[in-house]
């Protein structure tokens, strides 16, 4: 299949999903045009924010084409995206993806099973496929994802509204995609046939998922901003460390973390355990847990609802007024929190 | 210097270009944050369409390191996309770029000189860099460039408005980022000193730069956008007759050129003669020349300016309304024009 014919199929089936006579008449913005010109032309409305993300994901850095599957990459393509419009209070809109493959995979209908993976994710969330670019490369995958959200206007959540004495919380657990990236180097594969397994199997799968496969905290994201409960948020694809640390400069404060609250998942404690691996280091460093941390003013904290999408929440810690210092109190002593999440370029030692 | 820091320079350069404050008071849509959050918030204005394109660049396929230089590599990634928004008839606002480097390249200081090369061009057509990722690759050099534009609603200028009887017109000349790429593959090479040259060498400098330092037709693109001149438009990128045929296409029509009004620089017929080139298969085939080709309604053709910046446009035919079927008229015979533009995936033979 050349790129061309290539192009049209997936806009057939962007067609076949969405009927964009009917998105003329919401009262959000609407995509006026998508797949099939230079560029994809989107009404806008008065009112809204419109919110803009660009995702990078490149073979062997990124994802290892051993250990995943097509399908895998276009779902993590488009949920590392989900995650930060979540992060914006926004819910998403429309996706634009850039592919770059080899010949060899071009031909093997990777591309083809990689928008199996995407579409499904997108149409879980309502998000329509506007537009892209495919190209040719010499050896390597690359994808990258953009995506656009949209919320009422003034109501993005930004990094930089926490202030000293809001509290801190997280979405759901840290550490688990670490676990299952440290799993995977150690030779660990996902199981997708059915059927009975070993506990221990099972467990394996579902840390090898949540990194392979992540669940953007979208229900929170919105529900966040459009309720106006976070006064900054921010999605933890870094590791918390580096993520709560940029959070802190853009706002211009510090934090006290208590390590004890802390939500890290019995399983990986356990498996951690038997492969002598620090929980709570992968809990601060690990990356791409993709789940959401933000501040909340203490006279909101009770409205904040218990679970969403099944999803609950810890408070983790509160925001001090020394910009930049950042402390985790760890049972009788407090000590100082550096930035050890991921780096692309982060000379080793 | 690390991923963050390099982010939060180029983020420093931006903010000493743009006064964000002014961005609020404009009639425009306006950039609420830029590089720094999760993703970019812009506020949207009723009355406005934005359109939004990207484009992916890969080494070794659409550009190789030992025959341009950062800067241009900078440079062409948001040429691509400002033909596009152009293409439009639009106005360009606001860019992001996804990079990814070999950790050898990003030791070198490629990036900060493929941002020069980007915000040079930025700072001549008004757009802000809004926000991009970084990422390592292992060999090859990668950069998606994604931009947002922005014109008066139901203005944009689509593929599928032309209708039979239609003038079909292109901006300045056809074939010469062919020819460019042809004298690059023969070993000619960009000069950048100044000074005296033999007039061969200043010929050849003008087409090489012309395959890698492209110029887009930003001015023409905005014209024939506001003034609702172009009933269809699409920049050519891939060559005329897959362009034109992209065209036909999607506006359901056909169309016929004659050969003799195709605007083909003596330069690049000059240089073909002397290497056994055909001069008109480059300008009906030859991709990259980031012209525009348009048709216009016979009853605007007399409000069609002669020039815009400099840049003239001829009419090389006509829009006929059998779908599909394009026509050369080339002395006495006329012939059928298949599309044998660029296409990434196309079998050779």
């Amino acid at each position: 299949m050349n790129e061309f014919d290539f192009i049209e199929k997936i806009r057939a089936r962007v067609r076949a999903k969405h009927d964009s006579a009917s998105a003329l008449i919401t009262r959000h913005s609407s995509l006026i045009q998508g797949i099939g010109d230079d560029a994809a032309v989107i009404r806008s409305q008065a009112g809204k924010d419109l919110v803009v993300t660009t995702d990078l994901l490149i073979e062997d850095i990124d994802f290892k084409r051993d250990t995943t599957s097509p399908e895998l990459i276009g779902h993590k393509a488009l949920a590392v995206s989900l995650s930060d419009v979540a992060a914006m209070g926004a819910g998403a809109r429309w996706g634009f993806v850039s592919i770059g493959l080899p010949p060899d995979v071009w031909e093997s209908g990777f591309a083809e099973r990689l928008y199996d993976g995407y579409f499904s994710l997108a149409e879980q969330y309502g998000v329509e496929l506007a537009g892209g670019d495919v190209s040719r490369t010499t050896e390597k995958i690359v994808i990258d994802s953009m995506l656009i959200g949209e919320c009422d206007s003034g109501r993005a959540v930004l990094r930089r509204g926490a202030a000293a004495g809001d509290q801190i919380f997280v979405t759901g657990f840290l550490g688990d995609a670490a676990a299952g990236l440290r799993l995977l180097e150690r030779g660990a594969r996902v199981h997708t046939a059915s059927g009975p397994k070993p506990l221990e199997e099972v467990s394996v799968n579902r840390l090898l998922l949540r990194q392979l496969c992540p669940d953007p905290r979208v229900g929170w994201g919105i529900l966040l901003g459009e309720q106006q409960l976070a006064s900054a948020m921010i999605d933890i694809s870094d590791g918390l460390s580096s993520d709560l640390n940029h959070l802190c400069e853009e706002s211009g404060v510090g934090a006290m973390i208590d390590a004890s609250r802390i939500p890290i998942d019995k399983l990986v404690t356990e498996i951690c355990g038997r492969r002598a691996l620090d929980p709570l280091m992968l809990a601060l460093h690990g990356g791409e847990d993709f789940e959401l941390l933000f501040t909340v003013k203490p006279e909101n904290v009770a409205r904040l609802p218990r679970k969403v999408d099944g999803v609950s929440i810890c408070q983790i810690g509160e925001v001090t007024s020394e910009p930049g210092k950042i402390s985790v109190s760890e049972k009788d002593r407090v000590w100082d929190l550096k930035a050890e999440g991921f780096d692309h370029f982060k000379r080793e030692g």
